[in-house]
């Protein structure tokens, strides 16, 4: 629901005395989420944002992620925890069965309703080593409701590779380009294509690549129009990303 | 017209002998593109970009974009002319009088058809300074056939100016956010809605933003999903990139 | 006057039927700023930042400052431009006969009221060639009602000349350390003393300075606690910091 | 005690014949530190800076800590040991039981006397991998004899979570903000607030947030003045930095 | 063969119909690769590059590098496995006798035929910290037909070391210099023949040689000409490069 | 010549008394070059390098040239003038009219003798912003006696234009690629060619191009083998590789 | 003088009474130097440093040259005034007849005495572009009373020229060495000689040389030991340090 | 001996047919080092630099820095071998019983003949954490016959332990300052002292420090004249070139 129409739905229910001044500040100021102690879990991004929280799970506890997954399932909200390890994964399964696992993604998930959109999104990777990004990306895209194609380790260096697969490219809605080394599949793939590129640099690559700074560089300075781009590794900001434009 | 199709159909003639080995060998390789001797117009990217050639002035002599120009009218694509000075406009303004000129955004342009899509696109300045960045997104956004609404200087340090305009921001179909400085408002935005919102860092600002680094790794570290980013400055890569999505 | 405060009067009213739903809805939006078109004024900022809008006049015509002014001046905020040179301020001379100009600091100022605060604030430069920055913070500070002791010249290359002024910056409220090349005046006067020390890097040195950054680092990394930074050149955020302190 | 005066004193003894020339010029040389051979403990810091050495742990074996933190007690110091891991808590514990451990911010300490200041100051994070940063700020400020509340988890992503805690803002005398990867929560308490805000950055995030860069430089640039800033992760110098302004 | 006489040959079949339309198309599309699945085979890539597809180990799993050996060998290519470790080594031992290693440079290698050429490529390093990343290179050489001498530890700080070998080094055809630190071998090799210099800057080095980006800085700015630069501790790229000048 | 065939020489002359020990010792030290006072130029070059000594025009007087020049043509040298301005130019040709001048590349040049070598060096450029750079590498390889072919403006943007000059691209003998933005055209044509490629990425672009840092870190990561980078905008270094690797 | 004897003087006339306890306390806070309100002249640093202020003239008045020239000149110091321009000199010269110019170091002089050193300081330049910087640290060495050589343009794109003078860096008891480009003379040098190497990067060179940056890692990572590094373009400081070495 | 003169005795030998021409040419050749295959030990570095070769152990296996040191030993040569950890001592000890460790600068060494000099070099270090640099440097120096004075954790958050240190500080003839964190040490003492100051960058500190480029900066820019910079924790080079001064 659309936070204007939140607050004057309020203010109506105030004017007609149905609530007292006092529980129209507070309900104003509690907005929905619940504080437990070591996270405040934003229910209400559902409502805002079309989609509910997605748990980061590096450096947090087996414990603490399980608490979370609670409050989420018992809102019915679908689950996304990513980064999490095999290891996680096991844990969480013993208390909640219904869990999926990407262990390329490193990513736990729950999907709840089927395809909500006919439209698909394409994942392209430079390389073999770019996969595990790519894999948060699908799972990610997959749990938000949307058909998902991938096509793995179509890098420049053979470009014949890639013009072979021109035809699933321009069927796709949305471009995701995931590449390190020098990563200018962005480039390549937006000079071909009407449809938006998402373009996520990856760590992959040695020396001068700098953890990801090169293709991140080269991505930016794009001579193609039609590419904008995520941070270094994010597979998942790049589905949520795919995910919005998608609907 | 997509590129496989293109090949079939040359194939096709091949094969029923309507035309001779030769010829569509060198149909296959002169795919349509101008060598103007100085530069090569692509001609064929409106088949694959839904767009043609757009021209970055910058660098260019007066005579040389004339010519780009001539030939661009000639096969009635729209223009949009970046970085393009006052000086520049006076010039071609001569020759072909239908120009126009967004003195702000630095862009000349000349629009071909109507509105192509009902759906807005929204884009926010932080800063007044942000504003010649903006504007070169909402020109590009408009010739290429897009409903654009902006609101400009709304940056976080006053943040209920901004709160003031949630209606509209929840309004838009895909938003442009452009910030210089410290580039928090893409945060901000990506954290209020369900759009996909396109940040734009912008080399305003002064000592350690370094002439938009900081705001460009600001933007690229956002804790919101569903932002992406494009290179400092680059106003028209955003409303390209809009483009794409709201069609 | 406090936000949420000001949010329960509205209520109050609201409920007591002094005001329709409409009328509540609209002031909720309209937070008092005044759209100018080319900027929009905060002049709620008063109420929440306890001073009004300071205006950064790079990139401002003359003509838009002589606006902001005329606005700023019919709500008798006191007035701060900073970044203005000569020019700008026998421009707007003319038509504001009551403002000042501190010319190296590059700063037109207007202030209304005395002093509000006994305490000093202490300004301390490294060089000569600091000053400007200094004398920015200068003007700041005494607009905001503040009491300013200003010691220039005084690095670390002679520190007799420092350890001299002992007596004066322990009488110091809040200190504010101006320094461009390595910037270790910082972290000397954080060990003698037991105030907060704002320290401000400047752009001033040559080399590998990098226009700041080997200050900037310096300070950031100070050995003394007690030291907290602002941006490069950022006169106006020491003197806008010390005086929030010294309050 | 103030050094000018201190210097003082010795020169009227001297001039009374109270004290010979030479164990003058031994005075003036030897103010009050203890040389431990591995280390010099600065005694006379408590009369400088109003607060006694505080020890920063990493790289010192859990003996030279168990020395100094004799040393230091003899002389009725409080304690504040800073990257103190668990294990070397559990050494120190057995000579000195009543030393306490904030094992999320990695700090052991003692207090002396209780709180010397009933203005309270307020620490916020963005996330809740920023809380052991904040942490360490917090045992930092209750040593020094400060009234500190938290609130954790209201980064930028959920600004609702942040407007709810308003009231709470608008009551602290100092805040300090914890946050990585983008760090924009600095700016936007920035502008809701007329009290210093001590920005950390902490270096919390993956990719192009380059352990903690981006945030550090968004808070530099930040465009709501009253920020300052100190290093990344430095939660004990943010708290040092915010008890010398709160007394 | 070339991709243009490839391309011709199959519109000749087309056009005498001793192929049909559609199986040119599918020709034109699948050019030779294999997907593996998990890795697209570039079988085609001795065609185009005059070398088969080299493994980059790092990364994968020995199963993977087993079944592409496997494949490789198939196709009777020459096999070169690049940062590979001793235990896959002795993996892929088992199955594959036949194949080689290079325990200094990590590289697994199978050659084809004997020497394709009688001109040496000369390689030189600074230090002995230097000789892995020679190593690769050699082998890389070796492995693609040439003829190899090495010259190691023969940096600039003892440079009578280094004009003992001016005979070899005017010998050789092509030079290829590996050094970490500050690279200088580079420029002083340069300025000292007048073959082709390839220059490998290496992560060998401490403090701000920041992992090779010092000898990679000195080497682009080579005052000597006749110099280019591969990636930091690339040997394989050096070798590679060497090899398509020497033929 | 040789040195050591040079040393040897003069060995032999001594040892035969021809010349003294002190004629000897004067002919070691004295290798030939001219002490100009502000230069010494290299007349031993051209033994050591097979090309004499190239003059970089940039911060150097008019005078000063025209005597260098003067110089290099007693020896019958052939003339390479870099980063030389039109004014220049106007001067020296008064007094050597047989000088020409490469407006667009900035050389001013003399050849001596005609083609010394049959294959031919491609040079290729990603936008017309690129060609002055490609231009001094051209008149560079022309002047060393190499036959050159140039093709512009193909960047990866449009990839079919080329697609349409891969035949052009496998005839030639060296490839040198020009470009700025994000230099992503280094890459696609190491993938398509067996032969050497040298990338040169120039200050073209915009945002975080940096100037050239973009470019040269995506070449330096290039995912194809058979890669080399020289300096930013460094044509001339690019045009010299190559005439030696193509001897 | 020294400062401990410096104190103990001031300490026994105070003990015998010849001066009060009052200004016994000035005497030690007023150190000799004379605030000139825009500068404090330091004519104790003659004491401590053993030469005394010298003055960097960028960015000062002339007038505010002409003032510290005069104060210099009253105590009979000699004179080094850097960074100045002809114009300056041109107006110090009407006044003060006797100062001299050194036009390419940009530095305005007078000495005090004959040569107190027999010793000789070598300096050598890589190239001609870096000599401006090698006439600055020559005049310092020159007014400190050192013999100087100089050695230019012996950079090791033409190691011979450099072999060639080998007896004359044999004989210097100190060396400075100033590069620019890749700075690999410094390494060079180092190798061939037992006297100490003071290395001064320049900011000549382009592209990737990053106006000294290069030179200046190049220098810090030098392979020789015996080096030391000052800041970019410090020729002022190189010639300082060598003569605090050569007394 | 110096080269010059050696090269001129090899001619005189040759002229007066005491040596035949091929001997004479690998006399010249055959500098004396001594080719181990997997190091050139350079023997006559002695000649050259006062000092035989000095062994870096990182990355060198024991058995390797046994032969090496065994072929120092029969030169009877003195023996640095740095960077060095226990076990390889207590390796090297078996064999060689004679060696000493210095385990804080972990620095093998072997003395050869007393004090050549007594001219004292005083280290200082900021912290307690710099002490391994300082105490590598402190080996180095009496290794080359230096008298050495040191005083630890005097850095300028507690200025009056430095002052308390004068006396000591104007004794010394040269002075090695090492510091971490912010480095201004460097300055503080430069400012003192009329004696050449060595600076030392640590990678001691956390954050924005950067691993040490944080104080190298600071080092580079010192606004006190005297100061020259080595590598990051390179304390050998730093005593290095303190000796050469000494001499």
């Amino acid at each position: 629901m659309n936070s204007a129409r939140y607050l004057k739905r309020i203010l109506d229910k105030l004017h007609s005395k149905k609530i007292s001044v006092n529980s129209a500040f507070r309900e104003l100021k509690n907005l929905p989420y619940e504080n437990m102690g070591f996270v405040r879990l934003d229910h209400h991004r559902a409502f805002r944002k079309g989609f509910g929280e997605v748990v980061y799970c590096e450096n947090k506890t087996h414990k603490h992620v399980k608490k979370i997954t609670e409050a989420l399932l018992k809102h019915k909200n679908p689950i996304l925890l990513t980064r999490a390890n095999k290891s996680l994964y096991d844990f969480l399964k013993k208390t909640f069965p219904a869990l999926k696992y990407n262990e390329a993604g490193r990513i736990i998930y729950l999907k709840k309703g089927g395809l909500k959109n006919k439209k698909t999104v394409l994942i392209l990777t430079a390389g073999t080593s770019d996969i595990p990004v790519a894999e948060e990306a699908r799972t990610t895209l997959e749990v938000m409701g949307n058909k998902v194609k991938t096509i793995y380790d179509v890098g420049v260096a053979g470009i014949h590779r890639l013009l072979d697969k021109l035809p699933e490219i321009s069927k796709a809605n949305v471009i995701i380009v995931v590449a390190g080394m020098e990563g200018a599949l962005g480039s390549v793939i937006g000079g071909l294509t009407d449809k938006p590129v998402i373009a996520v640099p990856t760590s992959v690559g040695y020396g001068s690549s700098f953890k990801g700074i090169a293709p991140l560089l080269t991505m930016m300075n794009s001579c193609s129009p039609g590419v904008a781009v995520v941070n270094i590794d994010n597979g998942f900001g790049a589905g949520y990303f795919a995910s919005l434009i998608n609907k």
